[in-house]
């Protein structure tokens, strides 16, 4: 069957018969619909390529492996051969991490989703990197714990997936980043071999091995599972929402905050251009949920009608907007031990005060709590209408946050609509996230305004001393950054990428090494 | 010069020259003396071996380097030349790790210890490698600010020593280790490029760099300067001793605290054995310094001399102290922000009661803070008196703690004296620190006593699926464990090794790659 779009190449009878071998004939499919389903991720760029007709070229076969030793049969028959492999969670990534660049067998590990041990007194429980996050967290949930891990994807991305991204949850100003949860990985490497690091808190056994294989988007090894911290289920939670006269008066509050010690759940500030779309300019706001919940849930699409008549020259109404706009909302979110909670909750209110914030009672922030994940369901409408959205998740030392934010903004206003939320804090820095709107008169025009969008952005965040990526990873789309980011040491990871994988099996053509 | 029990290897003028060219003639040394006192590190084996008329063989050459500069062209020199490199701080390790095994040359960076840059607003300090850990504290501690990391050794072991190492100070439950306080390092390549990664809060633009460097222990490259968080120099502190009726016990009220999101800055549960020689077995304690003060300062001279008469077959006493001591004490120390202290301190008290605890008042704790560095300037007296003493130092889970404890216990039985108490707690899991004191009737017997001591308890540590190493590192003395420690994972760092260093120039023969 031929599939317009797709260049097709098929597997032959010995490799489809030696993979069925290893994982079962149920578990694999050279069905082209399938692999077609499989040649993407949601990266922006690929939804508009589609829209011209064009996919990636899909991998030659998926299989669901569901055992460890499978994973490394495969992997070993796959080294054999020097067929490429790429390991695939949920393929929610929106920078192009699960694509099939050079074909090959896209492991699929969602039937290894098991919760393999739960240790109550550790509080750790290993994980198989298929589980789905909110199933996973639901189970989690059951037996008086959470992960603390929630980003917006959680119905559709994985464990695995978060853990080989460095992913971040909407929570991680409590929680962490996946990176400060992880105790132990198991990882089946380029040759089959079987890597476990032990579990244990903290070592001084030399280089952090799971800080190699966290964020390595499967290039050097496939990640099969991961011990985690968990936390006691949360006995008390508290809302609160504050407006700021201006967006240095909030991001001083933010910063003051997280120096003191306080670990609100959730911090988020939205810049002007996002608080005036969702606000209306006014330094109060009360319960108007049809004129209002922009932020954080069907914004983007509220956000893109409005815009449709000045969105083909975005400076003017950028300019018109960010002269405008002054004010900027935060909501804050306290959970925990309620004597704990309380005493921040009270705590954030004087600092808040303080640094000019005008108290919004609790409403803003419970209404984005109920809209938390509605903003990944929204993105085909926006498309259909004849936009392209996309995120931009940067970060920063505080000292050097404003500075980042103003020079990306005037970069990407020249190419689509932009405003931005910081979330994410950490005592010494916060992420910035830009959402952008952007059309094109053609389909070529978006891709051609999509690719200087991008460039100019990251060029931009680069020359500013920011880092490329907070938590959505690196894939195809931020590659060639990687040499500027890490200051000289992308030969270092190509090393370590040869050494490792001598042959390049492993998801070829990522993170540009 | 000929010195006895040195094995010399003199440096042809040539590389004298050459190196004096780059550093200039007074940051140079080939003098004996002086390559003598870098011969070797604290480690206890190297201390016996001395006594035995025996030295390591000393680097050809001493260099001070003052600029990173400096050091790249010294690299660049050595790779050239094939001349192995020995990055050295204070020299305050006890795992042989600054060893100069094959000859070459060591770079003391102690000439490097500027504070390069201090952001306020960030609270992120860039510290040069060199630095002396008391000095550098008090300056910061000038500026209002204090780095949270505080090694029994400071006033004898570098900043850069810490990071080479993974170290961890006494407040580590607090401040965390030093991996937890790094956002960014720069590293002098084997091949004499640099690499500075940036200072960012968190990322997620691949496998961490700086989590390979931190403990890398001069295999990977020089690290000549890293950027830390710094916290507000403490308001407040409070002081607090428990007394428990036994070990488990004192071990669930630990676990319970940090459980319970407490940051005890000082946290110290001894083991029975520990607790009857500082307390006389008793369930309470009352300030008597003349017959106190064991814990942490000079106890280990007054234990060595208390046991001498045993200590040639310590099955017996082990078996009797293990038998007769019953009770663990534990001190506790708060510090920060008063209302955050204060509402700690009446929330470890409400635990400990309910975990059996009997409150001692402040005075142990201190007791404890008043002594708390002078371990490190007791260790000669022992050996004089005929002993040999050392510390072991692992780390595992909460659900494998006690397993851990007592595998251990009864291995090192068999060969020393021990007591041991833990520390550097985590919700997760908890550090030991055995303390040891073994004898022989000649010094080959201690040698020889010395090796199957470490042997035994190793083994016994990787068969109870404990970590090597919580903070003091690799070096020489526990190599040949790691690929146990690492689960399949060796192979992957020596084949790192070989990438970043073909030529095996960087701080050859440490961590068994």
């Amino acid at each position: 069957m031929a599939m317009p779009g797709i260049e097709y190449r098929s597997v032959s009878c010995d490799i489809w018969k030696e993979v069925a071998d290893i994982v079962g004939e149920e578990n694999l499919s050279k069905d082209l619909i399938q692999l077609a389903s499989y040649s993407r991720d949601i990266w922006t760029r690929k939804t508009i390529e589609m829209q011209m007709g064009n996919l990636p070229a899909p991998p030659q076969l998926v299989v669901w492996p569901q055992t460890v030793d499978q994973v490394q049969r495969l992997v070993r028959f796959a080294a054999g051969k020097n067929i490429p492999i790429i390991p695939l969670g949920a393929a929610s990534g929106v920078c192009g991490g699960t694509i099939a660049l050079k074909g090959g067998i896209t492991i699929d590990l969602k039937k290894m989703n098991r919760i393999r041990n739960l240790d109550r007194k550790s509080m750790l429980a290993e994980i198989e990197a298929g589980a789905v996050g909110e199933v996973l967290e639901r189970e989690l949930n059951h037996q008086g714990y959470t992960l603390g891990h929630f980003p917006s994807s959680i119905y559709c991305s994985s464990f695995g997936g978060w853990v080989a991204t460095r992913g971040a949850g909407q929570l991680s100003s409590r929680y962490g980043k996946i990176e400060d949860m992880v105790s132990s990985v198991e990882v089946v490497l380029p040759n089959g071999e079987l890597l476990r690091t032990r579990a244990v808190p903290r070592s001084s056994t030399g280089p952090s091995l799971n800080h190699i294989f966290i964020g390595s988007e499967g290039t050097l090894g496939i990640i099969t599972a991961a011990t985690v911290r968990l936390w006691d289920f949360p006995k008390a939670r508290e809302f609160q929402g504050f407006m700021f006269p201006d967006l240095h008066q909030g991001l001083d509050a933010i910063r003051l905050m997280m120096q003191s010690e306080l670990k609100p759940a959730v911090i988020r500030l939205y810049d002007p251009v996002d608080t005036y779309f969702s606000s209306k300019g006014t330094l109060e706001e009360k319960p108007k949920p049809k004129k209002l919940g922009l932020s954080g849930n069907r914004g983007l699409v509220r956000f893109a009608r409005k815009v449709l008549p000045y969105i083909y020259s975005p400076g003017l109404p950028n300019r018109f907007l960010q002269s405008q706009a002054k004010a900027s909302k935060m909501i804050l979110i306290f959970e925990g031990e309620p004597e704990i909670v309380a005493m921040e909750h009270r705590q954030a209110k004087e600092i808040c005060s303080r640094s000019g914030g005008i108290d919004l009672g609790e409403w803003p922030a419970r209404n984005w709590w109920k809209h938390r994940y509605r903003v990944s369901y929204t993105m085909s409408k926006v498309f259909d209408l004849g936009f392209f959205v996309d995120t931009i998740e940067v970060a920063t030392v505080w000292d050097n946050l404003e500075n980042l934010y103003y020079s990306m903004q005037a970069a990407i206003s020249k190419h689509a609509l932009v405003m931005a939320h910081f979330s994410h804090a950490y005592p010494q820095g916060c992420s910035i996230y830009f959402s952008i709107a952007a059309s094109g008169r053609s389909l070529e025009d978006r891709l051609a305004t999509y690719d200087s969008l991008w460039k100019d952005a990251l060029d931009a965040c680069m020359q500013a001393g920011g880092s490329l990526s907070h938590h959505h990873g690196i894939g195809i789309l931020k590659a060639k950054w990687m040499e500027t980011e890490e200051g000289g040491a992308n030969p270092l990871l190509k090393a370590l990428k040869r050494a490792v994988d001598p042959h390049g099996i492993m998801n070829p053509g990522k993170m540009g090494i």
